[in-house]
């Protein structure tokens, strides 16, 4: 019997081209002050950072999506669920780190996982202003840019005394139990850094970043994250060292085991079931 | 009488060049994983995250100041204070944001001011990684990226609750009373970003961020955003609403006079001296 072709050796190669996609609509509008104003007059009252790009880059990648793959399921922060029990199903958010976007800040990124039966096989994290996809599968990652290719690999980090840590906001994200153990988390740790939300997954899967912390993700925020740090030899559990499941909540995202062991330590305490 | 060329014309011009000559030396290391790692065995204990980098920008920008310049003082965080009682005195830190630029993160920035006669006539803040030099006096401000120029300028903001914040890390920089005001203007504020230091300067310059409260700043942190800043129309004052001085402490840093107002009447409560 001949050796079949690998199918996601072909949906990577999508991937990039969805990723391309949704930065043709995005780039325009970042830093655009006057369409993000207008923007934001939709909003009325509470704080809603979606902009027009959001929801067309979406949109953008829905469209090829139905039009390659039309068995294919969709779940995307801005439209929805879309045949989320067939058997690949695509989880997108066009513009992760929306606050990051509006402030000005190239951090934010577009998130476009790809499940095969329930799970996360294939993932990526782009960021268009600095021409980077950190892209990977359970097998490898890697950061492609207009210049080549580089493997992603996890640095070793024996202790969280060592670890450089994140979180992406301590104030709005984290309830006040978690704030005070992600407190005691970045007393400990070299230093901490804040408001980076995937991006600095991609730098957990790069070895930079030795441990983040999140509580309030939803599955669009870590779906396709998983895959690129699995594939650089990083870890992903809840705050119990369990599972994560597909429903977001609280993660911890480690390229080291004893970091996320010592963390684990603190974060139990306030683990919310799964 | 003819009338002389502005002198500031030229030095605009060689300080576009000094941006070059740091981020010759400084990209190369940005995110070398192998040099990083080396630099850190040589801070036994406290985190240093003082790099190679760091130092070789600060000399290459000292070796051009002294062949162009040679009557100029300079004042460095690298290799301190060379002739400060000069006419004209350079101000540099050539990374500022070590623990992003350790992190991985592209939102460093290499500072270089100029005084004149003490005072903060010409900075910029530069960002190699993005191709970005944010230049300016108190006559006008604008960023310089490969393909062009454009102006900066702030953006009207009538209240803190419509203001996007910051601040560069609310644990480690800030005292206990410090943090408690942080934590009630950003509890006010549209929303929050941290650990962005002087990048966050440059985006109250182009206007998608109206507050940056800071403290515990060196000089050679806030000196050379002075100008770029002013040019922009920003304001920068001390925690009482006071001339912030050439010693650093207690900044903020607002594009609107109403939301300075409105951060003062907090940030008053815990003023230092000046």
């Amino acid at each position: 019997m001949p050796h079949t072709t690998d199918p996601l050796d072909e949906l990577d190669a999508f991937l990039l081209e969805l990723n391309r996609a949704a930065a043709d609509v995005i780039l325009p509008v970042f830093r655009n002050a006057a369409q993000l104003a207008m923007e934001d007059k939709g909003s009325v009252g509470a704080f809603d950072p979606v902009t027009a790009a959001d929801r067309g880059a979406e949109a953008a990648i829905r469209k090829r999506v139905a039009a390659r793959y039309p068995s294919h399921g969709v779940l995307g922060e801005e439209y929805g669920a879309d045949r989320t029990d067939a058997e690949w199903v695509w989880v997108i958010d066009p513009i992760d780190g929306t606050r990051a976007f509006v402030a000005g800040l190239p951090v934010w990124t577009t998130l476009i996982g790809l499940r095969h039966q329930g799970r996360p096989v294939l993932g990526s994290i782009g960021q268009p202003v600095l021409g980077e996809v950190f892209i990977g599968t359970a097998g490898g990652a890697r950061c492609v840019t207009a210049g080549g290719e580089r493997a992603l690999r996890v640095r070793p980090c024996a202790h969280l005394a060592d670890a450089v840590v994140a979180t992406t906001d301590p104030f709005k994200l984290l309830d006040e139990r978690e704030l005070a153990v992600w407190q005691r988390v970045q007393a400990v740790a070299r230093f901490a850094r804040y408001g980076c939300d995937a991006y600095a997954y991609a730098m957990v899967a790069a070895g930079f970043v030795d441990l983040v912390a999140e509580s309030s993700l939803k599955p669009w925020d870590i779906d396709a994250a998983v895959p690129v740090l699995q594939g650089a030899g990083g870890l992903v559990t809840d705050w119990r060292g369990g599972g994560i499941g597909t429903n977001g909540g609280q993660m911890l995202i480690a390229g080291d085991r004893r970091v996320l062991d010592e963390a684990l330590v603190l974060t139990r305490e306030v683990a919310r079931s799964p």
